[in-house]
C-alpha cells in the first residue's frame, strides 16, 4: 500500500465508469437496431432513423469526450506495475478506441457516414439494374475517403493495411498474401480435379419441399443441443442470417428459412450459433468492459466456422443427427443413409455467389476480393475495370464466369459501406478454426465419440476456456500460439480439406 | 421583418433541436422498455436494468441541461408576439417540464427512484403474503417524499393537488370532490336497485372455452376495423394490457388472452386501441414536439373509454359484429341473439377488483381510492388503518367486503411507485368520453347507422380533428369547452348510465 494508490484507483475507476456507460448505451443501440429489423412497423422507419441518429450522437459524444482523454492521459502517467493484466488490457483497449475515434476529423466522419448511406442506395439500385457503372462512383469516393482515413489513424501503415487492421489487428498484407498464395496453389488444381471426377455424390434427396415450421424446430433443437443458451438469447426470423444482441446475456440470432433448401438454413443457424456461443462465453464479471470483448472478425468467424464445419459437417455429427433429420423430413430422406447424407452436405461445386459457396471453393471467392482490394489501394487496378477483372479472375480460380454484374462484382454489400479489409477475415477464420480443432482433437481424443453421442459440452467448455473467456487479453497472434503452440499455419487447413474431399470424391490421397 | 428576427429564430431553433433530441431518446427508451417486457430473454434482466439506467441518465442530463434553461430564459425575454400559437405552446410546455425536472433536488429524485424500485418488490411480496402491514412502511415513506416533492414543484398548491396536477393539469380537489359526491349520490342507490332486481341478463353463453388464436384474430380485426393503423403500430401478447410505443408512427399495444373469457380480452384490446388511435392521430409534422403530445391522463382515458364503452358496448356495435362473433365462437354462442349478447356484455355486478369492474361500479372503485389518498394527505386517515377503511368503504359503496388484503387495499400497483393523484383520471376520463360522445351524436346524427354498417371512419376523423391533433394547445378545461360548448359536466355521464341500465334491467325510468 502506497500513499498514491487512491489517486490511481480514482483514475481507473473513472475510466471503468465511462467505459461501462458506453457499453450500456451500445447495448441499447443494438436492441433498437434488432427491433428495427425484426419488429418495427414499416411506417416507423423515418422516426426510427432519427432516434438512432440521436443515440449515435450521444454515444459518439461519450466516446470522444475530452474527459475520457484526460483520464487516459492521467493513467499513462501511472506506474504500469500498478495494474494487473485485465486492468492493463482495459486501459490499452480504451486508448486504442479513443485514438480511432478522435484522430479522424469530424468532416471526414460525416463524409463517410453520408457516403455509406448513399452507397447503400446506389448499390441496391445498381444491382437491380445489373449495372456496375452506376455503383462505380461510390466505390471511387470510398477509396479516396478510406485512404485519407488511414492516413489519420495509422499514418505509419500502408493504407490497405490500415483498413485490415480494423478487422484483423496485427495482421497485414505481409501475412495474408503468402498464405493466400499457398491456398491458391493447392486449392485451384484440387477443385479442378474434383470437378473432372466421374464420381459425384448423390444430392437429389436434398431437393424438394421442407416445411418451414419443421426446419425451425430442428434448427432450434440443434442450436440448443450444441450450446446456445436460450435463457440468455433469442432466435428470430429475418432477411439475413446474423448474430447480434445487446449483451452477452442477450444474444440474438436472426435467420431465414428457405422451403426448398433446409441444409442452407440449418447450417446458417449452426454458423450463427457459433458466433452466439462466443458472445455468451465472454469473461464473466467483465462483460461490459473491453477486456471481455471478442478479439477480431477472424477469431469470431473461426468460432462460427468451428461449429458449422469442424463439428456439424463431420461424419460423427451426421451419425448423431441423421435419424432425427430423416424422421423430420421423412418424405424426402427415407432412402438416404448416414453416408450418403454426409457426402451430400459436403459436395464441392464452383458457383458465383460467395455466401452460398462450399468450404473448398469459399477461400477462392475471398482471395479474389482481397486481391482486388489490394489492387485498388496500390493503384494496379482501376474501379472501372472491375467487372472485367472479376470475370477473368473467376474464370482463372473457379473456371466459371458470372452472367451478370449482380451475380459477380455487385454481389456483396461490404464495399457499399466502405468496409475494405473485411473479406480476408472469412478465410483467416477458416484457417484458425481448423488449427484450433486440431489442438482440441489432440487434447480430447474422444471427441468423435462425444459428438456421435450428442455430448457437445466438452467442446463448448474448451472453446469457452481457451478462446471466449480470453477476450482481448492477447493479440490473435499470441492467442493462437497459446492455444495451439504455434503460429497460424494454413497447412492444417489444406491437409484437412484434402483428406476430407479425397475420401468423399474417392480420390487417391 | 425586423433586425432582431434572426436572434429570435436562433433561440427557438435551439429549443426545438433540444426538445427533438429528448423526444428521440425517449422513443429509444420506450422501445427497450417494450423489448424488456415482450422479447428480452429472462437472463438479460440485470444487463437491461443497467442499460435503461444509463439511458435514463443521459435523458435526465439533457432535460436538466443548464443550456436548455438559458435558452428558455432567452426566449422569455422575447416579445411574445414573435411566436405563433404552436411555437408559444412548445415554449410553455418546455418551460413546464424543465421546471418540473429542475426544481426537485437530486437527493429527493434519487430517494423516490430507490423507493419506487423497493416499493415494487415490497408490494409484490405483501400481495403474495396477503399482508398489508408489510407494504405500509413503503406507503408512509412515499407519502412523506411526495409531500416534500409537492413543496418543491408547486409550493403554492396543496400537496395532494400538486400530485393530481401531474396527471390532470388544471384540475384539483375543488373540482373533483363535488363531482365525485354527485356520482356517489346517484350511483350507489342505483347500483343497489339493480342488484335487488329480479330480472338479471343471461350471461351463461359467455362462459366456456374460447380458443386464444380465434380471440386474437378477432381482436386484431376489430382493432383494425375501428381505426388502428398496423402499418404504424403492433399488437403483441404480454402480461398486462397496455398501449405504449416509441413514436406516433410506432404505437404498440400489449394485451393478454384468457381462454375462459373472450369479452374481457376483446374489450381490453378495444380499450388499448382507443389509446393507440389517440397517439397515431397526433398533429402531423410536430410529432416530436410537446405541442403534439397527449394532454392529460384523463383525456387519454376518455379516448380509450370512448371506443370501449360509447362505441363498442353499444347496441349498434353489437348489431354489426354479432354474426362475426357468433361464427367465431359458434359452440358457445349459437343460442345467443344480438339483444342477449348486448345485455350480457353490459351487466352490472359489484366485485372486488377495479380493473375488472363494469362501467357502473367502476367510478365507486375510483372514488374510494381518491378519498383515501385525500385522507392520507390531509392527515384524516392513517396508513395503518387502510385495510379497515377500505373494507368499510367497499361495504358502504358497493355492499361487499373483500376477503383478503390482496383482493382489497393491495390490488393496485399505483401506490407502490408513489403515483398518488392518478386514480381520479379514470373516472374523469369516463365523464369526458360521455360528454364528447354527446356532442358527436348531435353533430353526426347518423352515427348509429354508421356503426351498424361498420363505418367507423367518421368517428375516428372527428376525434382526430377535435381532440388528437389538438395536442397540448389548450388546457383540458379549454378543450372540453371548445369541443362540447360547455365545461365538464357529470350529468351527462349519470344520464347515460341511467338510461342504458334502466333499459337493460327493465326498470322504470
Amino acid at each position: 500500500m502506497t500513499y498514491m494508490e487512491p489517486a490511481i484507483n480514482n483514475n481507473y475507476q473513472n475510466l471503468i465508469d465511462r467505459l461501462k456507460e458506453i457499453s450500456y448505451l451500445n447495448g441499447v443501440m443494438s436492441t433498437i437496431g434488432w427491433d428495427q429489423e425484426v419488429m418495427m412497423p414499416a411506417g416507423a422507419a423515418d422516426a426510427r432513423a432519427q432516434q438512432i441518429s440521436a443515440l449515435a450522437g450521444v454515444i459518439h459524444e461519450r466516446m470522444t469526450d475530452p474527459g475520457l482523454g484526460d483520464c487516459l492521459a492521467a493513467l499513462k502517467e501511472e506506474d504500469s506495475d500498478s495494474f494487473d493484466l485485465l486492468q492493463a488490457c482495459n486501459i490499452r483497449e480504451a486508448q486504442r478506441n479513443f485514438d480511432l475515434d478522435t484522430k479522424v476529423p469530424k468532416r471526414l466522419v460525416m463524409e463517410m457516414a453520408e457516403l455509406s448511406s448513399r452507397g447503400q442506395h446506389s448499390w441496391v439500385k445498381a444491382r437491380k439494374e445489373n449495372k456496375f457503372a452506376g455503383f462505380a462512383p461510390v466505390l471511387k469516393q470510398f477509396l479516396a475517403l478510406k485512404k485519407e482515413w488511414a492516413q489519420c489513424v495509422f499514418p505509419e501503415k500502408d493504407a490497405y493495411d490500415a483498413n485490415i487492421e480494423i478487422f484483423e489487428r496485427g495482421t497485414s498484407m505481409a501475412d495474408i498474401t503468402p498464405t493466400f498464395e499457398r491456398l491458391k496453389a493447392e486449392l485451384i488444381p484440387f477443385i479442378q480435379t474434383i470437378q473432372e471426377r466421374h464420381y459425384q455424390p448423390d444430392t437429389s434427396f436434398l431437393q424438394g419441399t421442407f416445411p418451414v415450421d419443421k426446419q425451425e424446430a430442428l434448427a432450434r433443437k440443434i442450436s440448443q443441443d450444441i450450446g446456445f443458451n436460450f435463457d440468455q438469447g433469442r432466435m428470430d426470423v429475418s432477411v439475413h442470417p446474423f448474430c447480434g444482441g445487446s449483451h452477452p446475456t442477450d444474444v440474438r440470432i436472426k435467420t431465414r428459412y428457405k422451403e426448398s433448401d433446409f441444409i442452407e438454413s440449418l447450417y446458417a443457424v449452426i454458423h450463427e450459433t457459433g458466433h452466439g456461443i462466443y458472445e455468451q462465453g465472454r469473461m464473466p464479471g467483465y462483460q461490459d468492459l473491453p477486456v471481455s470483448e471478442s478479439l477480431t472478425m477472424g477469431i469470431h468467424e473461426s468460432q462460427s466456422l468451428f461449429w458449422e464445419r469442424m463439428i456439424a459437417q463431420s461424419k460423427p455429427f451426421c451419425v448423431h443427427y441423421f435419424e432425427t433429420i430423416r424422421t423430420t423430413f421423412h418424405d424426402n430422406l427415407h432412402r438416404a443413409t448416414v453416408d450418403s447424407f454426409y457426402q451430400a452436405i459436403n459436395t464441392c461445386k464452383p458457383d458465383f455467389i460467395r455466401v452460398e459457396a462450399d468450404e473448398l471453393t469459399y477461400p477462392l471467392h475471398v482471395i479474389l476480393r482481397y486481391e482486388i482490394e489490394k489492387g485498388l489501394f496500390d493503384g494496379s487496378m482501376l474501379v472501372d475495370d472491375l467487372p472485367e477483372i472479376w470475370d477473368t479472375m473467376m474464370m482463372k480460380y473457379l473456371g466459371i464466369k458470372p452472367p451478370t454484374d449482380t451475380l459477380g462484382v455487385l454481389q456483396d454489400s461490404h464495399w457499399s459501406s466502405g468496409a475494405f479489409g473485411y473479406f480476408p477475415s472469412y478465410t483467416l477464420g477458416a484457417i484458425y478454426a481448423c488449427q484450433f480443432y486440431r489442438t482440441l482433437l489432440s487434447e480430447q481424443p474422444n471427441i468423435a465419440k462425444n459428438i456421435e453421442s450428442g455430448d457437445f459440452a466438452p467442446i463448448k467448455q474448451w472453446l469457452n476456456e481457451k478462446i471466449h473467456s480470453q477476450g482481448t487479453l492477447y493479440t490473435p497472434q499470441e492467442l493462437i500460439q497459446r492455444v495451439t503452440g504455434e503460429a497460424l499455419n494454413p497447412d492444417y487447413f489444406i491437409a484437412y480439406l484434402k483428406t476430407k474431399y479425397n475420401t468423399i470424391y474417392q480420390l487417391d490421397s
